[in-house]
Parts: structure tokens; sequence; C-alpha cells
């Protein structure tokens, strides 16, 4: 296979210098990639120019459409780059982890774009913040896209998730993307770029791929761009220390070297379906892709009475995985990617082994032309002293089983790693698990916990989902990635926007109290969604409520609370000057006020948000409601969602309650 | 005065190799700082040992508790500090910007802490998210405070504000503090150090203090440790480029150089109020601190019919500029800081006068020992080929008049600076906002828009406020300070916890759905705030709808909607079967259900949140209400809030709703 580059719209074939890709398997030479001159400075200039432009034209649910769109088409296509990863020594199921996940990931960044950011290209961020004492002037963060291109450098052992999981995000959030995968798998990610181009899904200059080195791609990034890295903590230093990068403030993320820690709580003993489930979790991470994850466990704490069983448990479960070729369905741990790696993993067990001893495995490998290695456990008998089983990452089917006294023990142990992408613990002691998160929080981008509770539905050790960050402090890089919409972010500016309402309600999309209200044309109820304005309100007649009213409302709903029934307690309370009306009376009679009765484009109030009881009204205040279209979202073909807001003042003009309603609205 | 240090509870005099420090007024030495060699390897040592558990030990109100207390003591002794200013050249109004500015500071994070945090140790980040179909694995991101010390360089120009915008967040997020402020107005940060040691509220070791140089402190950084920077970019770039931070990934914010601009919209003529407030705007932001604000318009973009109006109307004002002895109540702009200060300002005007014809001012100065200069207004005829004006920070009363003719060109420019902190837009327009916050949005921090509706009302250009971000791109360095609660989550680490609903519960200290109930001894009414556990749960009985109920609601509050009214017509609708109960009835039926009436702990039902209607409800369905407490949170020495997770299920044991309620509660 000839690797190409995809830039400036055009492949490019491997060039002078390219260099041969071997098969994890039978180490033969299978591809080449790289070589030759690239136009980096061009690339950079198209992505910025053509695909940052067309991204930046759409809203956040076209661009989401077209991530779903994506996922579709590739997964429709994914025996094809199954077939391709069986060379990477990967087995079938770590295909899935790597192929599906990514797919995955792509289909959890199109839901999220439509359901939680609107059909719009300003993404609002937070809530409003008043400024000056009467609400003249405010303030509204507001997310727009970098103008420049996302730069995604990632590791050989995820060729697809590792493109995808940063692809996604920086699409939603407007940007292109350059990808650039580790040369060893990038026949893989080649593959899968094909497809997502020939899809013609993404606008032009959306997507370019790099096979091999970046040349000087990295001098020609500026203040626009966002560099994010995947891969070795020498690498990533590199990187970091770019001149160019420095002096620009290039946005960098990192995710790097870590050496992961499970801990057994110490309310579980052998026997329990926790034990169980660690030793299952545990032999799973050291083997899945034959333990070249970023996220696998390097490090295996547990009670110091539970060191012996729990070795004994993981040795029996390791003998039983099958190694060997990935394309035999019986084998449960393919190859490590290449015979260069392979003399890496066992050069750094060997650096563990002089802290710790070998309990299991075979630290020559194994013999032959692939990159093939037994799992090897270590036990070391004071991990307080060590310092080599905290800061080597063999990264291979290669851990370590350390025992602990107290819990802070183990929280210590843990965070020696110098910063990690995730810690487990299992337990099911909800104590334990504060103690943990408490003082291992500050060291670990995600610490899962797991139990006979969860365990039906847990997603895994090593498994970053598209929902949560995904990275860590320190050694692991300092960085973080996806965690929903906050991975969006990274490829976004947050803007402090300060003005009137009016003009925050312009920028924003979103009628801001206090902006100006638009008269529409009828009654609210009648127009449909397309017809509705930001800022269409409508102002109601007064009602005035009686001392009936509220009797009857009590004796009708059962609602008998003091505050509404006896004077005397009622005016005992520190918030009442007497007896009040209800609050769901004010709801209901509001209601009563502003609704159409008529069959319309109103289909159904959905729900409510942010109400807020202000000011008490009693026996012979009066109501009137003030009804405001705030927002519009799109939810299918048919119909869209309208957030109105609401304001309920007395007979004085005072407030007396605010809240946001939501209805379906017919198209 | 000699100027000291305040290591490990000790203050330490100036050593050999102090620095003199000269009045801005008069070139006298009027101080002594730095020199000698101090112990920064045991200063952090201290910080994380003493002040970081400290402070850890504590709530996020009790911390805030204590930036309300430094607040209200140093605002009973600001005059002192107002005193010692003068001598760094600025005036009354400019000590009230620092000064005041620095403490209204403290006041806002004081305030947001109690409100927008929990009284507890660990801050929730979101919202829940559902990992698997039954909810039985879920994860919640949250934060806890970083493990090491926050060291905070300062720049000159605001000697307390500086200190106390970062000290804030980061007290209040839970770590401690070594405070280097710009050795050349030191001896105010030095004073407001000692009020704030000598008022005792903070714990030992939350607060440390370098006058003059840092020696080897960078060195003795790593993972849990955050670095934050105001100042020139040369120093920024030298601070990145230290090997220990980019090996150990320490978390680096910098606010640097920035050539901000202002646009007057293409809407507004002279003669008009917002003509008027831009040129005040302008003026003001020119001669406040004698233009040595990081946030000062550096570039003025105005259509290209206003620039002679412009330049007419601002060299009138200024020439009203009083410029002298600070200390004089007449006053209007006092000195730059040092005569090394005022060499480089006029240097740069000299550089920048390369490309723009100076209009008002003299490039001289002004003569005699203080360093006072005039303001100097340029106008470049053509700001699209010109670069120095775009590049060159002239850190005094310093600024450039250019023209655009379209709008767009106007956000081109406003570009050009290659990232700023804030660039401000005078316009009526809301299409003209929304076209540069779309078009300027990814180059700037901040945006500040204004005009005659809001200016009553608004902050200033130049003001950062603590609600709002502090930070832009590229030039300005890539970072971003306070934004509120975001400022505050610099100082933590966000952690994506994964577990059960019972483990999450317990990690978060706030009752997640499928978690465990707690069964109370008596109805939840009628139990006192503290009383009431986190998971206390309430069952009601059941009560079934009648076509009469649905009836006799609508006649009784008017909402008479076609969906509760008209079988046919609500069966045409998508989201129902038929003639379905009103969701305020069954709100108001549900309060009935729960309710206890007689007088008791609750005082009052204060709002809701997060309302949801599931499924339909008919005539002969009936409901039941399940009320848990999901949090709790203290409001002041009589009561707390009560927020309780409320779920309507009808006969079939589906959820029909589900909502939050609030409640005040007494302790």
């Amino acid at each position: 296979m000839r690797i190409e580059s995809f830039l400036k719209g055009e492949w490019i074939a491997p060039g002078e210098g390219a260099r041969e890709i071997e098969s994890a398997v039978t180490g033969e030479a299978i591809a080449l990639a790289g070589g030759g001159v690239l136009d980096m400075a061009g690339s950079v200039a198209y992505a910025r120019e053509k695909g940052g432009a067309a991204l930046r034209a759409l809203t956040f649910h076209d661009r989401a459409r077209m991530l779903k769109a994506l996922a579709v088409y590739l997964n429709e296509r994914k025996e094809q780059l199954y077939e391709l990863s069986y060379d990477t020594g990967a087995t079938l199921s770590d295909h899935q982890f790597d192929i599906d996940g990514g797919i995955g990931t792509l289909f959890v960044y199109a839901s999220k774009g439509r359901r939680e950011m609107p059909d719009a290209q300003v993404y609002l961020d937070g809530g409003l913040e008043q400024l000056g004492r009467e609400g003249r002037f405010m303030g509204q963060h507001v997310c727009v896209p970098m103008q420049g291109v996302a730069v995604q450098i990632n590791a050989f052992n995820f060729p697809v998730w590792g493109m995808l999981e940063k692809l996604a995000p920086a699409i939603l959030g407007g940007m292109p993307v350059i990808v650039k995968p580790a040369t060893a798998t990038c026949y893989v990610t080649e593959a899968c770029v094909r497809m997502m181009l020939e899809s013609g899904i993404l606008p032009e200059g959306a997507l370019q791929f790099v096979a091999g080195g970046v040349g000087d791609l990295l001098d020609h990034l500026g203040a626009q761009d966002v560099l994010a890295f995947t891969g070795s903590a020498d690498t990533g230093l590199m990187l970091r220390r770019h001149e160019g990068l420095l002096r620009n403030a290039v946005r960098f993320t990192a995710e790097q070297d870590s050496l992961n820690a499970s801990i057994l709580g110490p309310d579980v003993g052998p026997g329990s379906a926790e034990f169980d489930l660690f030793v299952k979790e545990v032999s799973r991470e050291m083997t899945v892709k034959a333990g070249q994850k970023c996220t696998a466990i390097r490090r295996i704490i547990v009670p110091d009475a539970a060191v012996a069983p729990v070795i004994e448990a993981l040795s029996e479960r390791l003998a039983k995985v099958s190694i060997g070729d990935p394309r035999d369905a019986a084998t449960r741990m393919g190859a490590l990617v290449s015979a260069s790696q392979k003399a890496d993993v066992l050069e750094r067990a060997g650096i563990i082994g002089q802290e710790a001893e070998l309990v299991f495995g075979d630290v020559a490998g194994i013999a032959g032309p692939g990159a093939f290695v037994t799992p090897l456990l270590f036990h070391c008998a004071d991990p307080r002293a060590a310092e080599r089983v905290h800061d080597t990452e063999a990264f291979g089917p290669v851990s370590t089983v350390m025992g602990y006294g107290a819990l802070s023990d183990a929280v210590t142990l843990a965070n020696r790693g110098g910063g990690s992408l995730v810690t487990s613990l299992i337990t099911r002691d909800g104590d334990v698990a504060r103690e943990v998160v408490g003082g291992a929080g500050a060291w670990h981008g995600r610490i899962y916990i797991n139990n006979a509770d969860s365990m039906g539905e847990s997603t895994g050790h090593g498994a970053p989902m598209p929902h949560m960050i995904h990275g860590g402090p320190g050694r692991a890089g300092g960085g973080e990635e996806m965690g929903g919409i906050r991975g969006v972010k990274h490829y976004m500016q947050r803007v402090a926007v300060q003005g009137s309402p009016d003009i925050l309600s312009a920028v924003g999309g979103r009628w801001v109290p206090g902006a100006r209200e638009v008269k529409g044309p009828a009654h609210p109820f009648t127009r449909r969604f397309g017809e509705l304005s930001i800022g269409e309100t409508l102002h109601t007649a007064a009602r005035q409520i009686s001392l009936e009213d509220i009797e009857h409302f009590a004796k009708f709903t059962g609602d008998t609370f003091y505050a509404h029934m006896d004077e005397d307690a009622a005016a005992r309370n520190p918030f009442f000057p007497g007896r009040v009306a209800h609050g769901y009376l004010l709801l209901s009679f509001a209601a009563g006020l502003f609704v159409e009765p008529n069959e319309g484009p109103v289909l159904a109030n959905t729900g409510l948000d942010n109400l807020r009881f202000m000011k008490p009204v009693q026996a012979g205040d009066s109501i009137a409601v003030r009804l405001t279209v705030k927002a519009k979202t799109p939810r299918n073909a048919e119909y869209g969602e309208v957030r109105w807001h609401v304001t309920l003042t007395n007979q004085d003009g005072d407030k007396v309650a605010e809240y946001e309603l939501l209805t379906m609205n017919a198209f």
C-alpha cells in the first residue's frame, strides 16, 4: 500500500525518504508513507480560508447533522476498516473499541450538538450577568469558532477513534482539521479519511490528512489555531517547546503518558462480586489492544491482605488468554504494533523488574517475526520506597500489583503517578468513594468507580466516553478532551460580551429581559414556529385574586399549607405578611390569562424552567402576565421548541413571579 | 521604606543586591526591595503543606466568608493604600480603580462563592450524564482544589487590584498563594499584604509575598501548581519557555500585551449621544492611569467620514486634561510609573510615528524629574498597509485614530492586533453588534458594546469585571482570568467521576435519581433544615383524576386550551391520545398530595426548576408523588434552601412529570 496525504484538495503519493511500515503480525513491510516535501503553509491557508469559512457559515445543528451523516456512512463500511486493522496486531474486539468507538463518538457529538447547542452560529456560555443596578447594562459570555485550523496529532494505538474523538468536537465547533496520525498505523486512518472525503459530507477544506512527518507545519500556526496531541511525553515536550507555538500562545492540548491505577476498596474481600469484578476489569485492561492503551491499568493497588489473592486470581485469568494471530477467532490478545514497540515494552518491563518481582509472564516476549509478548504481571513489595513502578510506562500488557495499609496510603500511591488519565476504584462504600475523590481527584482526570450495582451498565475503566473529559494533569499532559460540549469549546473562543439588553438579544439570538418587545399581528399561540419572532410579546389583562379563590384552590387541590390558610401562622413566617395565594394558583391563573384556547400551532406545554416567586400575592391583589418569545429551537421536521419568558406582575407593577415556559410549536 | 518579603510565616528584609525604587512624581528613591537569597523550595512546600491543607479543610462557603471579611477589613483601611499610591504617579480616581476595584472583586467572589457554589468541598461541574441504558451507571464532573500552590506574578500598574483579582479565585478554589508584584510598585502591594496578614482572616500558609525577584521559585513548581502572570509579552515568553514548567505541564495563564481597539459604529455620526460617548470613553481610556492599562484603547477605528470630527473632538477633550502632581486635586492625569517607563513609551510612540501622523501632544514628554508625558494622539492614514500601529504597544496615554470603509474592514483592522483583551463598539444597531461579535469575537476576549441605552450603567471599556472573563488569544497571552466561577476552576482540577447513583450521591453530596432513598422518622415538612438527610424521601398516596377535575380546573383557572377540552382536537395533536389533564393541575394536585399543612419548618416554596412533562395524564389515570431531598444550601443564620427532587408517576408506575422544587426551611 502506498499511503497518501490529502492536502489542498489533492491526494499526494509518498515521496523521497518515505518510510516502510511493517505488519505487527508477520513483521513484513506492508505499506509506504511520508517523504517528500509538503506545502504546509499552503495547507494551513487552505484550511483557514476554504474549510473554516465554509464551516463557520453553518450552524451548530448543521454541523451536528454532518457528524451524524459521517457516522452513518462509516458505520456501513466499517468491515473494510476492521480488515485493514488486523495488521496493526489488533483483534476483532480491539477493532470494535477503535472503530465502533470512534463512530459512536461521532454519534454522541451529533446528538449533543442538536440537543445542547442552538441552531445558530453563536453558543451562549453560562447565564446573563447583571452589571448595572437597573439591568440596562449586562454581560453574556458567548463562544464563536476560532478562525484558524485545528492540527490533530494522534497516537498509533487508535487509528480511527484517535482521529474521530478529536475531529468531532472541532467540526462541531466550526474549525477545519488537519489530521496527522502516527505513521505505524496510518494506513487504517487513511482508509477512514478516504471514506469521509468520498462521502462528500464535509465542505471543501474541512479535512486534510498528513501521512508521515508534519514537516514545517507547526511553524505556520498562530493565534487562531489549535494543536491537539496524543502520544508520548517526549514528543509532547518537543511540541511544547516549539518557539512559534510559545510566541503565538497557540492553544495546545496534550494527552500523554499515564501511570493509571486501579484501587481495590478496603471493603472488598475475595469471594465477593466486587472482587471478581476487579480481577476481570484489571485483566481486560491489561490485554485489550495488548495493553497499548493510554488508559490501561499500570498499577494495581490492593489492601495488603488482598495482594496474594489478587495475584493468584489475576494470574489464573491471564493464563487463559490465548495470544496469537488476531485473525484467528480464538485469539484473545494480538500483537504489539511493531518490533520496535516490542523491544521498548520489554526494556521498560526490565526497569520495573528492578523494583518488582515478576509473578506472571515471560520477560523475553514470544519469539518469532510478529511483535508478540505475554502479559507481564509484577508485584512490588515496597511501593512507598519504589520510584520506577510509578513513573515507567511499559506500553503493553504490563502491570504491577502493590499493597496498601490505610486507604490514605492507597490514595498516596495512586497520586505517585504524577498525574494520570484515570484511576479506578472498586467499592460499595460511599465513604471510600468520597475519600478517594477528595484525596486523589486533583491528580486524575477521571475516577471510575464500579461495584455490583453498576457493573451491568458500566463502560469500563479504559474507555473514555465522549460525555466525560479525557485527559489529566502533570505527566498525563495537563490537557482535556471531549467531556461533551466542553470539548467543543477548545475549538472556540469564549468572548465576554457586554451591552444593553437589546444588543445582547441581537448578538445571542435570545431575548434578554429588558430588551425591546415585538408586537405580533395576532395572539402568539395562533402563530406557527417559523412565524414567531424573538421578542414577540403578549400582555394579558389582569385578574384579581380573592380569598375565595385561595380557599377554593386549597380545597380542590388538597394543598392546605398554613401560609395559605392560617392568617396568624402565615404572618409569623419571615416571608409573608399574612395569608398568601398558592404559587401553583398563580401559575394556573397565569395560564388561564395567556392561553389561546382554540386548536392551533401550539401542540403542548412540555416543561418549565427557572421559576422564582419574588413577592407574595394576597387576596385583593391582581396579576397580569407578560409572555415573550425568548428562544426557538427546531426539534424535527414537524415542530420546534419555543422558550417563553413569562413575568407575572401585580397591580403595582411589581414582579411576583418569573419563569421560562416550554412549548412545542408546529412549523 | 524597606519592602519586605513574607515567606514561611516570616518577614524578610531586603538583602544584598536589593533594588532602589523611585517615586514616579519626584524621581527620588523612596524604597528598597529584593536582593538576598530566598528559600523558594521551602516556601512552596510551606504553602502546599500548611496553607493548602488548611484551605482544603474548609468549604467554598467558608472561604467565601473569608474573602468577604478581607474585603471589609481592607475597605476600612484603604486610605492608607491611597496615600502610598500617589508615588506610583496615580491620581485619587486611579487609586479607586486599583484599590476599590480590588476590594470590589473580593466582594463579588465572596458573593458568588455563597450563591453559586455549595457549602461543601466538591463543586459539581455541569449535569449528570447517563452512561448506561437504565441509569445504573452515570457520570458527573466535579472540581476539587489542586494540591499545590498558585504563584501569581503581577504587573506594576495595578498593585492592589492585580493581586486581588488573582488571589480571590485561588483562595475560593482552595489554593494557597505566593504573590509576586512588579518591583516598581511593590510597596503598595506589600502594605496591602500586611493588612491581610494582620487581619488574621486567612489560615497560616495561605498567603506569601515576594518583593523583588523570584529567584528559583519556578524550578520548584510541579503538576499541582498554577502559575498566573500579567505583564509584558517578553516576560511571558520567558516564563512559557521555562523547562520545568513545560516538563511538568504546569498550568500557566498569561495576560500580556494587547493592542485593544475601539470601533465607532457606522450608524453613529457627530452630534449624537453615541458620538459624544465614544469621545468620552476613548479620552478616559487614554488618560486613566496615564494610559498604563492593559485594556487601554490603542487603536481608534472610526468610519472614514468620522476621522476628522473624532480627531477634533478628542483633541479638544485631551487639551483639557490637566497633568501634574497626582496629590493635587486639580490633576486629571498623573505620571507614568518611572523614568524608564517614560523613555520606553516615548520610544514606542516614535515607532508608531513612522506610520502615523501626530495630531495631539508632544513626543518629547514633559521635562522634569517626574515621569510625566502628554497624551499622544496619532492618525494613521493607511491602516491596512500599516504594521507597527497594530503591534506596538506604547504603554502610556498613546493611541492612533484610523478610518474604515465597510464594517468588515473595521473588523479586519481590529483583528490585526493579533489577539487582544478587549474591543469596544459604540453602536445602537443590533446588526452591527452581531457582525462585529461574529467577525472579531475569535480575536478578542471581551467585546464591550455601549450606546445611549446602556451608558448610564455601563462599566467602562477598560474595567475588567469579576463576573466576566479577562484575557484574550494570541498577543494577549491566550489566557483567561475571572469570569465568575470560571476563574475559580483555574485553581481546581476537573474530574470525570463515574459510578452508580449511590456512589455519585456520596461523592457529590447531592441525591442522584436512582440512588437509595432514606426513610425519615416523620413527614419531611415537619423536619428542620439541619435534621433533613440527603435522600430523605416521602411517597404519597395516589389520587385519581376525573374528567370533572379537568373541566373544573379549566373553568376555575380560565385555561381552556383545546388539548384539555376538545377530544377530537386533542387526538389530532401528535403528543396526546385525546383530552389530557393540565400540567398545572398535576403540579397543584401533587402539592396537595405532599404538603404537610400545619405550621412547621418549611417557610415557603420559593421556586421550581427543570420541570418536564413526560407522559400525558387522562381522566381515569391517577398520580402519586415521590418527594426526595436532593440538596441543601444554607442561606443565612435562620434558614436554608432545600432542593427537592419530585417525581409524579401514574397507576402503571410510569413517570408523568419530574421537577425540582425549592423551599426555604428553618434551621
